[in-house]
């Protein structure tokens, strides 16, 4: 099988410009910011409301993706995990999985809180979240 | 930014064969299979262990990518949605975020149940599972 292309579908403004300012996950974040959608994917949105929890998908441009093995974060101490046991931005397929609560909704764009991306990240998907 | 490209880390085996006959989402499933990963990618799994639920992303390669609303299944009545508002299949990324119970680990194969996955649909990515 070929490898998959994705498509860009928006891109995150945001206030956290490095890794180390980023809350080391969604469940431990207030951080607030903004979905753009391309115009072009707009009609998808169609449904979303505010106040609803959204499950969004970013790829991480700027992870490495040659890493199979990482030391946790802050802790070295407690050896190499590989990394399908964590949730490490390295990885083969650098892919954020990020539950955001919908603050407001203008046209093709969504006000999200809950941020633990860096801003310009591009965004790949947009999902009603379930849970077991 | 150029398209990016997915590396395919495994496949799943299962016996879901149809789209009819998969549960709608994982939360209503009790369906087990086998996710193989491919051993140049069996390093990354260290530290999973059983009994662990993980979240893992699948390439759905048989979805299309250029509708941007469906129907609800079964339910035409409600109208068309966006699909950024649904769990479709059908969607410009068709990758399907799935939360399943590990049963056991062999090597580079994890039984898994909660599937709600077609037989031989390509894996992208496992992580940990966190919820807010």
């Amino acid at each position: 099988m070929e490898q998959p292309k994705l498509q860009i579908i928006g891109i995150l403004h945001g206030d956290i410009h490095s890794r180390e300012d980023a809350p080391k996950n969604f469940d431990e974040s207030e951080r607030v910011g903004t979905l753009e959608i391309y115009p072009e994917y707009q009609e998808g949105l169609e449904g979303i409301v505010a106040g609803q929890t959204i499950v969004v998908l970013f790829w991480l441009h700027k992870s490495t993706r040659n890493n199979l093995q990482v030391y946790p974060r802050g802790n070295r101490s407690r050896g190499l995990r590989g990394v399908f046991a964590t949730r490490s931005p390295v990885r083969p397929n650098p892919i954020a999985v990020s539950e955001l609560k919908v603050q407001a909704i203008r046209a093709n764009r969504l006000e999200v809180s809950g941020l633990d991306i860096l801003d310009g990240t591009p965004i790949i998907d947009i999902k009603k979240k379930i849970s077991r």
